[in-house]
């Protein structure tokens, strides 16, 4: 038994499969969003943009975020200083809580110290409530959503990527006995996809299945009032229960449930991962409640967003780019190689002071490996235009296929 | 199949055991700690005295504590905006996993959401790594951990609690030949007692297992520097993964693993809990900063948190309540029944404006429900002289045994 044989040999597999990861030291410059500052050079921090934050609406800058973070640190200090049961249940979590059950239409919602806990708890959890169940799980389901199935013990059965008839297929061999669970996502992030929400509800209904639709990737960013893609299609009232985070559009770091009354209170009291551990920082559930109620108020944000991504998608269309067919605010371009995805944005980094990550394996499968690009409302149309030169450039260095459209 | 049904009666369960639990709804006056406001009543917030907070040393109000989160916040913002991967990985984390890693004499520190994640994270990453691994467990150890160890799949061995004859029998059971590690916490939170460190990492040498500790009641609060229990007892170095919380005596949220560059590596390289979720919000990381460089220097607080324990304690007991045997800064009273220490609460809160949390199963083994107390150094000997009073009204009203020293 050589521990340090096996560690060893555990690291070599991602370098030789070239999926090491070095993560790069920066700071964000606050008020000039999306400039930040990188400490990876060898002569202080250099300026660079980043293109690939989940910080969508830059609304983890805005005034009155900061604002509200300011003055909840010093009404109430740094941390809760507990569980949610002992000690750690401030007015504040309460008050964000009816914010995100109104935002979605439910009778209640439930916090979590962030959008992986939240799914991972919530699946894990329900499964083990209701006996037997079998949980239909579409492929691309963030590993978040895969951690809870598994962590449930329950069937799984997994539907081929947004195939309704595939997901039929399953449900109809199913024991029309047993309970089911539908898990899936609304915008599928690392391809920019939507899933077919009112199909799947149908089913659900026709099967008697619960749903789950995690819209991390759209709450704040889709709908009137910002309450995602089932605000967007007018189909919140037919999820049973409807995940997301507060770290991605609405700017801080969290993440939660909303559902009905009863579902929230079995989560509350079953789910270990509600349960024992401290809850979010009031200083953190501060400044979303600010959040969530600047961006059910005013679509500026949501707008200026979805016009900065068509314009990016449409540029590197133009120029003969990659660029993954996304219906929604993601903009992946394809690379196919992990080795190729890393040369690329070094380049972007060292030569032009562009910051994107390159998306692997196990967030991406092997052999479709990507850079993604979340272009924001304040990246402007001069810095897409010149970051799609720029990949010209690179893509032309490289010996990269460019196609032009004919 | 009836979905209301079944939540229904998973929510009667818990009514019908007397453990169904409410939210108390607070805030604390920020400078004016342990003094919180209460919105349970009725005729608006009421003025109380929290006694169960796990910010143990009062670090979540200290000056730079709050100094140093309002700087990052309006430095660089309120969230990070990716995972720590993709765009969420900034300069105060670094500097943060470094100062982690220096307090616990480690190579290297990893970040987690929270301590619970941190846990959860590591040892189902680690009991994978390593095939075959079978993990001996206390059976006192927290949720966290064992669901870390049930996600892992491994073999799991039980030993009862700080009982190193029973570990030894099932270390001495097991082929020699698989991976072995040893899970056990430093201060277990709801006794107050201390694992046997040394005699422990005896055995790990002795029968070549890896040791994982749970220091999260004592990060802060033990040992010259306040890294734990491993610092006060000179055993950091025979430890290979120390755990903790930066939740409750440095006052924020958040948790970590310190431990050697090629473990840390590992785990961050293959732990889904760590790699697929937004980084903690740097205002947050800014804070944990100031609260673990002022502790490593400054010894102030852990006196006075642990010259109040030990002045409750003596208290509790010379007024004849049954206080349980803890050797540290933990104070609990056995009530051994949940709906009497319920009520107990209920009367504290309603009539003596103190707040403290009846522990009820699955926190604590049923038949052992208490309340635990958490003076810190601001609770002031008047205070504790006040709730001694109250407590031996409230046991003489509800005719409870009360057995004073012969
Ligand atoms: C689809 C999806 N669900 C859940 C999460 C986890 O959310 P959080 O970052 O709040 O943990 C992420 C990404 O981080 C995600 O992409
Ligand atoms: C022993 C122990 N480990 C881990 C945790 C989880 O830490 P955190 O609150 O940071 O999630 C707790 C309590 O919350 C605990 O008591």
């Amino acid at each position: 038994m050589n521990y340090d044989q096996i560690f060893d040999s555990a690291i070599e597999r991602l370098h030789s499969e070239g999926r090491y990861r070095v993560f790069i030291d920066i700071l964000r410059n606050k008020g000039a969003y999306p400039n930040a500052r990188c400490f990876a050079g060898h002569n202080g921090p250099k300026p660079i943009t980043v293109w690939c934050s989940n910080d969508y609406l830059a609304m983890g800058q805005h005034p009155k975020v900061i604002a509200a973070m300011e003055e909840a640190l010093h009404n109430v200090g740094a941390g809760s200083g507990g569980t949610r049961n002992i000690g750690g249940n401030t007015h504040y979590h309460i008050e964000l809580e009816a914010e995100l059950a109104d935002l979605h239409g439910k009778e209640g919602a439930l916090l979590f110290t962030s959008g992986y806990v939240s799914n991972d708890a919530t699946l894990s959890t329900l499964a083990k409530i209701l006996p037997g169940c079998v949980i239909f799980s579409d492929e691309l389901n963030h590993a978040s959503m895969i951690a809870g199935i598994r962590n449930s013990g329950a069937e799984k059965k997994v539907f081929r990527h947004n195939d309704v008839e595939h997901l039929e297929e399953l449900l109809a061999e199913t024991d029309p006995n047993v309970p089911k669970l539908i898990a899936f996502e609304s915008v599928y992030s690392m391809d920019g996809d939507v899933a077919p929400i009112h199909a799947i509800c149908d089913l659900a209904e026709k099967y008697n299945a619960l749903t789950y639709i995690d819209e991390v990737h759209a709450v704040g960013m889709y709908g009137p009032r910002g309450g995602g893609i089932t605000d967007r299609d007018e189909a919140a009232h037919r999820i049973d229960i409807i995940e997301g985070t507060l770290g991605k559009a609405f700017g801080v770091m969290g993440g939660y449930i909303a559902a009905d009354r009863k579902i929230i209170d079995v989560i509350r009291s079953y789910a270990p991962g509600f349960i024992f551990t401290t809850s979010l920082s009031p200083v953190l559930v501060a400044g979303v409640l600010a959040s969530v109620r600047h961006l059910k108020a005013s679509s500026e944000e949501r707008e200026g967003q979805q016009a900065a991504a068509a314009y990016l998608k449409q540029a590197f269309a133009e120029a003969g780019l990659p660029v993954m067919p996304s219906t929604t605010h993601i903009v992946p371009l394809m690379v196919g190689d992990p080795v190729r995805a890393k040369k690329i944005a070094d380049i972007l980094l060292a030569e032009y002071g562009v910051y994107v990550q390159p998306i692997n394996f196990p967030t991406v499968p092997r052999g479709t490996e990507r850079l993604r690009f979340t272009p924001g409302p304040s990246h402007t149309e001069a810095m897409m235009d010149e970051l799609t030169e720029a990949l010209v450039e690179i893509w032309q260095r490289m010996e990269l296929e460019i196609r032009k459209a004919a």
